[in-house]
């Protein structure tokens, strides 16, 4: 795995549109973590006509599936359109399976739109062996599963689709079905707030986005790791989980790619 | 009033599936509340099948009108199915009867709620006088009277249902239909932050969820005395209705039984 | 333009009860400003019949088009019902022209609201542009274009609706036809969280909703005021983004009418 110089300041310079899929819960944080990166986020919870259409024209798409009532068939129908035109204008894509694994309309919806090639699957655990058929989910959002015990599904599921998939836990670990990159980075406090995960989905996409002639792997472990440093810093001024969110935010804008470790601590790449 | 021990820890170790129906203001707020106790949220504003389904499995439901259309039938049905599939399931739920009385429609959806036997109404004066018809509700969703001028009609909703009723004010007035306890703790600035009350509703799901052989009064009490001590921290440490946000939610996370008060002061019992 | 006492005091004093149209992003923020100003607010994203009557007993109403998908015909004629019962009622109302010129669509949608003579238009130079249809809109809900780009364009607007326009920037942009303002305060930092436009348009229509027999430039120009002082304080205590939120807040919380500038320092009229 190379050093991943310069994702940082590219996004900066390069201000990338980011269009969101997510829900009420988390739609404030996740629009503040990409505004602190200096991205230009548009997030709704409804997928109109103007969103599939938009799919051309922005620069990266998260569908975060925490906003999803799978058994109503116009949304469905919709996030397919969403990610078809997405597939079809070549504009990188992220899952977010959220609580896939909960509900068999969920899993179904969710397995579905892997036909239209997401650029990344970020997930927990228990989410990404839900959606490869091996596990069952997990408690509600929360996962059950450590990423350890997923990496043989992530591995499988990444050259199946294929695609990059990151799956969050205390370490994270990354794939895109030939290497594996673990990333122990952040603070245990982005399990005590909301959005933790959704707002990393929503970097990973950034990320992606800006990659130019960088592989969607590098980008996605860059962005894990960008995340994961803001949040050790953030973890270092919080006296808990509502302090972490404001110190979080603050890190995340003043980061630099200087910031982010060059070499192998912290990630092990595994051919 | 006996003293009410572990409640807090009994939360941190159950962590219970706390879901919860509310709108797209308090939605952040709410989780990150349940989320510094510890539980696991669910939250959305849209009440889907899968939501409906999820009432025989879930630990708690809170059900917060701030949501609500009542004119749209299909959402009041599925709240009456969600609600009946909680009282069938016997799965704790906390009725919060956002601004009733402000338009029939919504006082009408709220009786209608009532059936299917609330464990807990918590509302603020002028709610819970508009729920059992004994007055016109609020400005908006403030409070037009006391706990006080409450005093009587919630003692008889609370016999009426029965279920145990709490009133929200300066001093707050909980009663089963046979004790009435007032809870003196909190801050001022709750009443100037959005979800105040809310989250207080999910905090007191999340206690019955836990709540054992323990009654629901007790639980209702003792959610209401952690609460109220973890604002009055946050107060202390906040320079205004900004800082107290992330003040409270880290002291909310901190927060110990035995912070809790043990004798009578801030309590009265009056049987 | 004469000296604006007292706006900051009487929006406290009559607690104005103001409702918003606005989207799952912002709704908590915008919320949060109205309740530090001390207003009574009602937030929402979904246009029922409950809201268009209460346009009749508000004290002011903003409607922002970010929770609009202009396609959905029975959302478009909600929010033209619910604006031509504010007009009928004479209550005051703002139109925050989200993302207009992004789809023909939604500039139609927006062009259509101006029928229902909106008290204040408040929006960034693109958006103003493309409403007036001398623009071609912005990057997602980011502007392309600066105030003064947008002043011919914004005088001769208000004119023709009439109605007072606001123009956001780096100093911004008030006229009502006749005079154009510049207000001079505010925070590079509001730009990077979510909501800061939209919380300026709640602000404005507080402002509006308690003028009494000040003119609506007058309580437009006190509002942009009292939003950009209070910016500027909190942007000396914060560390970035993330802490500007809550010293924002706070600071909203503690504006004097004294701290309003009442020389010409920060404001030029031009007749």
């Amino acid at each position: 795995m190379q050093q991943t110089p310069g994702f940082v300041a590219t996004v900066r310079n390069e201000a990338p549109l980011i269009s969101c899929i997510t829900n009420i819960v988390t739609a404030n944080f996740v629009t503040n973590v990409l505004l602190a990166l200096q991205c230009a986020p548009s997030v709704t919870n409804t997928v109109g006509q103007d969103v599939i259409t938009s799919a051309k024209t922005v620069d990266g798409l998260l569908v975060n599936l925490g906003m999803a009532q799978p058994e109503n068939s116009e949304q469905r129908q919709n996030l397919l359109a969403l990610t078809a035109a997405a597939k079809a204008a070549d504009t990188p894509w992220t899952l977010d399976p959220v609580a896939v694994g909960s509900t068999p309309a969920r899993t179904w919806l969710a397995t579905e739109l892997l036909e239209h090639s997401p650029t990344v699957i970020r997930g927990n655990a228990s989410e990404i062996m839900a959606l490869a058929g091996t596990g069952q989910g997990g408690k509600g959002v929360e996962s059950l599963d450590s990423p350890e015990q997923a990496e043989q599904t992530a591995h499988q599921l990444a050259q199946q689709v294929p695609c990059v998939v990151s799956v969050s836990g205390a370490s994270d670990l990354i794939t895109d079905g030939t290497n594996i990159v673990r990333v122990g980075y952040g603070d245990p406090l982005l399990t005590r707030i909301t959005g933790g995960g959704c707002a990393l989905g929503g970097t990973v996409t950034a990320f992606c986005a800006v990659r130019g002639d960088r592989s969607v792997l590098e980008a996605t472990v860059a962005a894990h790791m960008a995340y994961g440093v803001a949040a050790e810093r953030a973890g270092r001024l919080a006296a808990g989980p509502g302090t972490f969110v404001p110190h979080f935010l603050d890190s995340l804008a003043r980061l630099q790619d200087a910031d982010l470790p060059t070499d192998a601590a912290g990630i092990e790449a595994r051919p």
